[in-house]
């Protein structure tokens, strides 16, 4: 990470916590490595993101339906899918000081390269053949490179044997999958469409880190999209253009999202075409959005293991088939710390530094803020009647301390688009003043009409 | 369970698979025993259910925040809360059968009396004494009571040693607690206050069962909110009937729902006085709410193991306090099938049986369906562009298969309050038809006043 990337993420994490919106998880007990609890800020922030994608991709479609399947699956599905055989990191020891890393970051850390999926044994050599140093040490004393399996394992049941042993999900996606014939009885669906789904999913990652980017347990938004098998690539082609349009939508700068396609040798072995939208985080490039081309794995892997037939009937072809699938997987937490990243700013404003996060209004926590001039009635009786009312439409704060340039400073911070003002003039003329967080301007509106300015500006 | 209620149950679950409520969790691998997938329709019930006890705990208040806290938290966690030493189940086993049963269960189900609670020398005397034959087998070969704890336990990290043990939470309560400091320090919130949660527990239950009632995996929403010592009996009454107001405002019968306070002998060692809300189940009268009043039992816990300051500062007395805490526990599947239950009627009309899920309209999962009276056009595409332009503003459903009759038929039992028909008529006129689900009426209104009429009915 660049001395100032890391300086930004630094001011990031800070006022995440300073502000509640993200708190290290456990930190009373010094923190449980890896964990984030979401404040009363970040729970809104992601509640929206989580509501915005379930609109655009469910309800605003008439081809996608919800589901919300358990993260306790029967172990079979982990079979099938191949996560029991082959959801490994490969890791290597440092001999000397006992440090332990992913073989495949610490070559592409150190040498620049792209080491993901490729084999134990190409790691090793690589390892080896370049003399890697220890970023710890500095020694060149590397165990062979061993897999590791990354599903949380549980029991249950009340004895430990086993025949009980349960995985908490490491994707959701599966779950969609086992469902398919049921979504199909019941909802009475035509190819092509999807199945849509939000909820936790855990991976006992090696090395986590940079903040929410990636931990263990994290919160997933998938599609699984099934289409007829020769129709794929063209879906393919929409849902990863609509991946770049929905950060788009939401305000996110083009300058800091790209699509990258992997190529040939980054593929996994079931997938014909991968596209990830990443984000220009300020530690680097990262996946936000993976969009991929699954074609019939999946569903032909639970036809294998379960021996039903998952299969589709085309009307106009009178045959079953087996339809392909387009998965974008979308990570929450990920997409939220995109949001967080972009919105953040610092701006000079009469000598003093202003941060701002210029949350779009439909993810900012907050709509609008709103403040008696001073702490005294009946401005606050004015003020609170005007929040009370505001409260029916509108997720609204109402704020009576400290000086009106402070309280604007603090909902610059937490994103708040418009703050409200009642003052003396208020009791006469009727009319309060209304300012933008991004443009700092003042315009003073009947108080009968703030609804309609706010719903001009906020767009719902 | 009556006869009569088993046969209910099994109308409802039946219902809740055939139209894509609830499904068997991993069902094509033979189910994973207790696991339950939520289909198309079950989702929205569900999202429905959350967002009306977010907008009425949070949204519409000016003393709760909310929080998401993370699944896994630090082991000191439940050491502190007493999850480690006494979330137990005391368990017996038939030596004949070796059949497996909670002993509180066994003696409630056998002798009708109250077990909860009993130490496992108690439940082992009772059973003895009784000679309480085995439900499966009939022979009296009980081993003595043992307990389990009942928290899911993974390993954090690549190596399984007990330093990287962590539990799955078994209630979401605790993420609060350990956050209270951050809430305090971040959000500005003045005694009397709450902060709210929505999220998964687990719990290894010996016997789940009765559908989605007790289960394994579940999702709760809990409240804790704060108040000075002293002022604690009067908002534990407050919450107490909130829980009530709360489902008669979602129209549920009054004669289903009662409040049970529970006895000195039933109150958990924390507790000060407990009531639970409970709703009479097809399998008899079950908890849904729990409304405890657990004073600083849990925030002195937590500065005790923790060594931290979770105090308030009370800025009248001048002097630091650990407020007391008044914790309503709802479960979400609970409420769902609580709701369920309360919508299912079956009628008589004209001959032939109508099953209805006569859900209050907030909960409904589709709000109205659009059928065109034949599937042909111009009908169909007057009828789709009514169908686009109400899905705008609500979860609405088209339909062109099959007769009127039918249609209705499928939209009564997933609980649809209205249903718009476009004939023939309506081409020349620009009026179509809105059928009521609970009266069956039909009222001819205007295409452009469809929205108007639903906005009076649907009440928002």
């Amino acid at each position: 990470m660049a001395d100032n990337g890391e300086k930004i993420m630094n001011k990031i994490v800070s006022l995440c916590k300073r502000r509640g919106f993200v708190f290290q998880g456990s930190e009373i007990y010094g923190g449980l490595a890896n964990t984030w609890d979401y404040g009363p800020l970040g729970v809104e922030l992601k509640q929206n993101i989580k509501r915005i994608w379930w609109k655009k991709v469910v309800y605003e479609r008439d081809d996608v339906v919800g589901l919300d399947s358990a993260i306790l699956m029967h172990p079979r599905v982990w079979e099938a899918s191949g996560h029991v055989a082959g959801f490994n990191d490969a890791l290597v020891d440092c001999k000397q000081c006992k440090s332990r890393f992913r073989a495949d970051h610490l070559i592409e850390d150190t040498l620049g390269i792209h080491a993901e999926g490729k084999s134990v044994q190409e790691l090793t050599e690589i390892i080896h053949n370049n003399q890697i140093k220890c970023p710890v040490c500095g020694e060149v004393a590397w165990t062979d490179a061993r897999v590791f399996n990354l599903m949380f394992k549980t029991h249950q049941g009340v004895v430990e044997d086993s025949s009980s042993v349960v995985y908490l999900r490491p994707e959701t996606a599966q779950g969609i999958f086992v469902n398919f014939k049921n979504v199909l009885d019941t909802s009475r669906v035509k190819l092509p469409f999807g199945i849509a789904q939000i909820g936790k999913a855990f991976r006992n990652e090696i090395t986590p880190g940079n903040f929410i980017f990636r931990t263990r347990e994290f919160e997933q938004m998938e599609l699984e999209f099934f289409v007829k098998p020769g129709e794929d690539m063209e879906w393919f082609e929409y849902w990863r253009q609509f991946t770049m349009d929905f950060f788009l939508s939401l305000g996110v700068k083009k300058e800091n999202l790209r699509l990258r396609d992997h190529s040939p040798e980054e593929l996994s072995h079931y997938s014909k075409a991968t596209t990830d939208l990443e984000y220009n985080f300020p530690f680097g490039w990262g996946e936000l959005w993976g969009v991929a081309n699954r074609t019939d794995y999946d569903l032909s892997k639970h036809i294998e293991y379960s021996g039903k037939s998952l299969t589709y009937f085309d009307q106009e072809e009178k045959r079953h088939i087996v339809p392909y699938v387009i998965e974008p997987s979308l990570g929450v937490d990920r997409a939220m710390l995109a949001i967080l990243c972009d919105a953040y700013r610092e701006e000079e404003v009469e000598g003093e530094t202003r941060v701002v996060l210029g949350f779009h209004p439909d993810v900012a926590p907050i709509k609008c803020a709103v403040f008696p001039l001073f702490k005294k009635e009946p401005l606050e009786e004015l003020a609170r009647k005007i929040y009370h009312d505001l409260k029916k439409c509108y997720v609204v704060e109402y704020d009576n301390t400290g000086s009106i340039g402070k309280r604007y400073r603090r909902q610059d911070e937490i994103g708040t688009p418009y703050a409200i003002t009642v003052d003396f003039d208020s009791l006469d003329d009727h009319k309060v003043t209304i300012r933008n967080r991004d443009t700092m301007q003042q315009d003073r509106i009947g108080i009968d009409n703030i609804k309609d300015y706010l719903r001009d500006k906020l767009g719902f």
